[in-house]
């Protein structure tokens, strides 16, 4: 099991780019298949509704050789367990593992005409060409094919995965003959011969499972639907995986079973289509008892084939009206970046959990990268795109921590922490899985990362009964652990030793200042909530103090904290230093770094690369984006001309975040070079692993890259304001925006701003320094766009 | 597979220590078999000759159940290897393990009556003694036994491993009826059902191997010997093991085969004994060639059956008298202390590799408790006990770091240094084995160690020869790492960042004292060597610079670095710091640490330890011994004083050094009572592990405790010193030290000193700042003990 985080991974030299994706504001089109290119667009072509994911594998189950394709259907948060095993133990690292399992592939279909099974890489593919609209949410294949007898069909197939239908996928498979009149036959199973990646040597695969991990309790196959029952080796999970076919188009189908599946075999005349829909419902003991499940699936079946494949892609295209209409950022001028845009926001749509008990992984529902770990790139990278779009995501965002805190409260325990909470660095159900502590638990900053999404949360809802059922206590129980760890030292100045920062490069030291930083923010915020709480809700008040023994002096001591925070500071070179010893190291000898060393963790020990002022991705770059009002616009300029020059972007989370500094400071050039860095990341592979999911966290940076970058929005405690900026390649963008319930319409051309109010009474902000109010009466204003 | 030094592991609660052993100064006898205390036992009563190790279990086998006794048979450098897997990868990490083999057991021999085997858990023990004598080296057992038929044996068995015949171990076995006359049976094989003891979650043991490692590859049975031949797994290694029976004592003996041996059987009188010598040897390609290994064993055994088993007992009684002549320390006034003291020397002996290719492990030769493997406890705890003593073993020692050398210059590559070489922090053949690199290969100082002991050695020698032919190019080799990992800051002050120190309680920081300190020295000894070589054997200079490509300027850079050394100092307290950050943290909260939870790391998260100011063992304070001459009294009280405070002694390395440091200021209870908790550490089990096998370096330690500690010997640049002091506890002591092949008697008892010169021309030294010069003609010398 090898789980280093995969943007560190090898270039994949032999996976092709995709040049041969047009560039269409709207969709993502495959024009022909090359098997080179399969992998990577099996991702790109994935189908998700933050529960299931679905492989852009193809209809009739994969075409590629081994280790060039990933037949993988997902289930966020639906996990089995391992233990981990380390060749040298110590006390309190994490113990068990947990992963996203690949489950059973039930969108299998495939045509047989004269015993000869359709599949892209036999016969000849005479047309073919492949479709995903971001507009209707599915993926629309037609191929034309040839038998190996000169027989030639046309297939048509439709995939969607139901928005609002959390249980139901279905497909569409339409068989033409083109050229005869004869025996058709179609075969949709279930193949339930699935196993994770293997990891071996390999360092971009995700777990140490060998065999199938799923166990048959029981199947059940009817006319034609089936029903697949399995339960999880160690976690003892059930799921229901079950599937009903519906034909159409032939006038006497034949059906007989065929495995997990059925057959349906009609005579056809020339040019005739026999259509088959099938319906997919996948259910598990994460959501409901054990013995609903296979109920449950049924019953959502049921309602499925009753709407009927138009009815279920008509509610699909509606809910995505409803998204892009609050969501979608357009960009003037570049079709190749508002593909990558959208196809971005669509993706995250698809990857987010919305039911409180599941988050959105590294690689969301598309792969088996970070075995589908929940990292802070939830809270750091992917929160604001959702707060500011689709809040009630947000929240159920939020409201998965809350669920994670007896689990942090016990991980404080085995950390030492008498009382508090820390959360997991990386989890699934909440249980720690780092098995490499310095650049996993050492990263104390989740902590003050959630709070600072609750904190941003608050500002942009006010929504203070979330704070009083749930958010006030993961505030004060994680804000804790920083009186726990930290110490004044001889000055009186409170120090945090021993943590880890966001910047991977270095570990376990002193004062990173963007941990000081953010555990001052979240220290401060903790002892305004208890007021507040304390003033506005006291019974709230007093039952969360009573229930986590908090009182007045802890309150004092935060307030005491932050007052004394520590943040290393070099007068000589007027910068803020990462760290205690980060600007005491030698700098990187990037002069004599051939780039094929890149990333450097795959090519140098980690001892090593510590030693060296060297970063993996933005650290206090990223604190001078969080905590921007914290830091002057001269700070800014000079503590990212310094990391600039030492940071490598090894990372994913880091071009988005110097480019939304590089445009506050007013660097254009850079702002824009690592906004194009972020923005088809995947759609152009360019860290040459997104074969193995998409990733998720530069994919909500592209939002951030826009909102934040070059629109300059801010909202802290000095409110909401923005500053919009025009990149020279764009004639303009527009996005909106979400606040207090109004939606704002920000539209940036050449000559100026234009803000709308779209929803809601009113709505207060400030661009460029300048105030805004805008309500019913005045709901529009345009503004000069600064250069 | 499960790597924390077992020093680091639980108290046993259920193992007995041993207060049934009395303390003899020349013997350790147990006087009835307990199967509470077997395991412990097993371990002490460990025959050893620097190459076999046959623990002392029963000759009949194991007695006692399974966890409760441990049959291990081992060769000190004979291993097989294991891939090491992590969890979560990283580039360089160790990845391959060395660990020594448990081999088969040779010495197996039952007696059997009327089909009764005789086992000291069954029938009925009359009575029982067992003896390892320290001056003989033999381990001498007598057992009255009843069958349950109620018939009454006395069986007598004797045991040795040759410490002048490497491969050849040896034992006799007598049986004699009394109280009936009938029909006995010998039966003596080779047991070659052994494994490595498995780890499990059992912190305590060594290997993740599972099943046999040892394939046989052929077995000769002949009349009374047996030749057995098998390879290793992975490793590819030949053992050969062999055995040959002489009886005698019985009228017409009935021999037949007994799987890998023969039952000898003979119709006895009452009162007539049945003798069995039993002539084992083990040879392995580690040795010699492969084809070699069996008619090497052969031949060893016929020289030793020729001489038969008195023979083999003279040589070693005369062996043993030669060794304590020259390395005896005695101590007047506390037996038990004595037997201490004598016993530790003794298993120093008989762990020791004296071939150049074996060391001596953690464990000796006595257990698997960290899988054979060496550490800095060689260089740096029982190098000077040898070099004192035995200085030709000392050098074979170096001479094994020679031969690591190519393996020490690959890993310097894989760690990033272009030039130089950079010793493994546990290995057995030269690979790093550390599967935990903040606790192993961060230990960069294990390269000034070594260099440590090359000085020492030379000092001790002026044994230029070995400088010239390999020293020269080890000191200066591992040298270059420090200019490699070494920088100058803003203040012109040369620092070592990202290294581990001794103190395994703090882990990955910059500028620790003692690594900076043995840096500075290994530095300038570097070059005091090239110098010297390069002036004295110009053709060895220019043969070894051409080989690694030195230059002058290296040389200097050296000098430079030496000279600019950082070594962290606290004004304020007076005090070194451990490092750059370690008075910045968190005192350890002692108060309320309850007892129970020592070793911390069994009950803390590395990163709790590594938060505080809390030490495993000595740091600073080792500096403040090994470089006596570069450290003030003033500053060792100081450092002293506050490092005690926040020192565990969890580690077995540090008492000695506490002691010895305490005698240094003057502290004489601290002094003795640290040495005691040194002396009788195996002896009465006091880490709660000595089951597991015995702690090399505390037993070392204890040679240091009297040299350096009670009498204040230093050899260094300022030449060989002592100072010795008396503890109130004892009436006198004694100890010998050979330098530059003179060989000095101290003897110290209340009144004074007697130096007097036993072998050799001169010597000179001081006494509490005294010069003195011994020669033939004023060989002795009596001066006034300090008080």
């Amino acid at each position: 099991m090898t789980r280093i985080r995969d943007e560190d991974t090898e270039v994949e030299n032999d996976i092709d780019n995709n040049s041969m994706l047009a560039a269409e504001p709207w969709r993502i089109r495959e024009t022909a298949f090359d098997p080179a290119s399969a992998f990577l667009h099996e991702t790109l072509f994935t189908l998700g509704n933050g529960w299931i994911g679905l492989r852009g594998t193809p209809d009739e189950g994969t075409a590629g050789a081994a280790g060039r394709t990933l037949e993988g259907t997902y289930l966020n948060g639906f996990y089995d367990t391992e233990p981990i095993r380390y060749p040298e133990n110590a006390y309190g690292l994490a113990r068990v593992n947990e992963f996203m399992l690949n489950v059973p592939n039930a969108k299998r279909v495939a045509a047989v005409v004269d015993g000869e099974r359709f599949a892209l890489d036999s016969g000849r593919v005479v047309a073919y060409e492949r479709t995903l609209d971001l507009k209707t949410g599915l993926v629309v294949r037609t191929v034309e094919w040839e038998t190996r007898g000169g027989k030639r069909l046309r297939i048509a197939s439709r995939r969607l995965v139901a928005f609002e239908r959390k249980h139901v996928a279905a497909l569409e498979y339409a068989v033409t003959p083109l050229n005869f009149a004869g025996t058709v036959r179609i075969v949709a199973d279930i193949d339930a011969d699935v196993t994770n990646l293997q990891a071996g040597d390999d360092p971009r695969v995700g777990s140490a499972l060998t065999g199938a991990a799923l166990i048959e309790t029981g199947r059940e196959i009817g006319a034609r639907d089936v029903l697949l029952l399995q339960r999880t080796r160690h976690s003892g999970f059930t799921l229901a995986t079950a599937t009903e076919c519906v034909v159409s188009g032939a006038p006497a189908v034949r059906v007989e079973p065929a495995g997990l599946g059925h057959a349906f075999e009609a005579d056809l005349a020339e040019g005739a289509t026999f259509t088959l829909h099938k319906y997919i419902a996948y259910a598990s003991s994460r959501d409901m008892a054990p013995d609903a499940c296979g109920p449950h699936a049924r019953a959502e079946l049921a309602a499925a084939c009753a709407a009927g494949f138009d009815a279920l892609a008509r509610e699909q295209a509606a809910y995505l009206s409803g998204f892009w209409n609050e969501a979608d950022v357009s960009i003037a001028g570049d079709d190749a970046l508002q593909q990558g845009v959208r196809f971005n926001q669509f993706h995250l749509l698809q990857s987010v959990g919305r039911d409180g008990r599941t988050n959105i992984a590294a690689k969301g529902v598309t792969g088996e990268g970070y075995e589908g770990h929940y990292f802070w790139d939830t809270e750091i990278y992917v929160f604001p795109f959702f707060l500011f779009s689709r809040p009630e995501i947000a929240r159920a965002l939020l409201q998965y921590r809350y669920n994670g805190l007896p689990k942090a409260r016990e991980r404080a325990r085995q950390m030492a922490h008498t009382k508090g909470a820390l959360y997991p660095w990386r989890t699934i159900a909440g249980e720690e899985c780092s098995a490499y502590f310095p650049a996993g638990t050492a990263q104390y900053h989740i902590n003050a990362d959630v709070a600072y999404s609750i904190r941003l949360y608050l500002l942009a809802t006010d929504d203070f009964d979330f704070m009083a059922a749930q958010g006030a206590e993961i505030v004060l129980e994680t804000a804790r652990i920083w009186t726990g760890i930290g110490s004044y030292d001889r000055q009186g100045r409170f120090c945090i030793n021993t943590v880890t920062g966001p910047d991977e490069y270095t570990a376990i030291v002193n004062n990173n200042t963007y941990t000081n930083a953010m555990a001052r923010m979240h220290m401060t915020f903790a002892a305004d909530v208890a007021e507040r709480l304390r003033a506005e809700r006291p019974a709230d008040f007093a039952r969360i103090a009573a229930a986590i023994g908090l009182d007045d002096a802890e309150i004092g001591a935060w307030r005491a904290a932050s007052a004394a925070m520590l943040l290393p500071y070099d007068e000589a070179l007027g910068i803020h230093a990462q760290d205690d010893s980060f600007l005491a190291k030698q700098p990187w000898d990037f002069a004599n770094t051939p780039s094929e060393n890149y990333p450097l963790l795959l090519h140098y020990h980690p001892l090593v690369i510590y030693r060296h002022q060297v970063c993996k991705q933005a650290d206090v770059v990223l604190a001078l984006l969080l905590l921007s009002n914290e830091f002057s616009l001269e700070d800014k300029r000079r503590d990212f001309d310094f990391y600039e020059r030492v940071t490598t972007h090894d990372s994913s989370l880091s071009s988005c975040i110097f480019s939304i500094v590089a445009n506050e400071i007013g660097d254009r050039r850079k702002a824009y070079d690592y906004f194009m860095e972020t923005a088809r990341l995947d759609l152009d592979n360019t860290h040459a692993n997104t074969q193995y999911g998409v990733h998720t966290a530069a994919m909500a940076g592209t939002w951030l890259g826009v909102a934040y970058g070059f629109a300059g929005m801010r909202l802290d405690g000095a409110g909401l304001r923005f500053a919009p900026t025009l990149p020279d390649q764009w004639t303009g963008y527009r996005f909106k925006v979400q606040v207090r319930g109004a939606l704002l319409d920000v539209a940036v051309d050449a000559a100026g701003t234009d803000y709308r109010l779209l929803r809601g009474e009113r709505m207060s902000f400030a661009h460029g320094g300048t105030p805004i109010e805008l309500d019913a009466q005045r709901a529009h204003i345009r503004m000069e766009t600064s250069q």
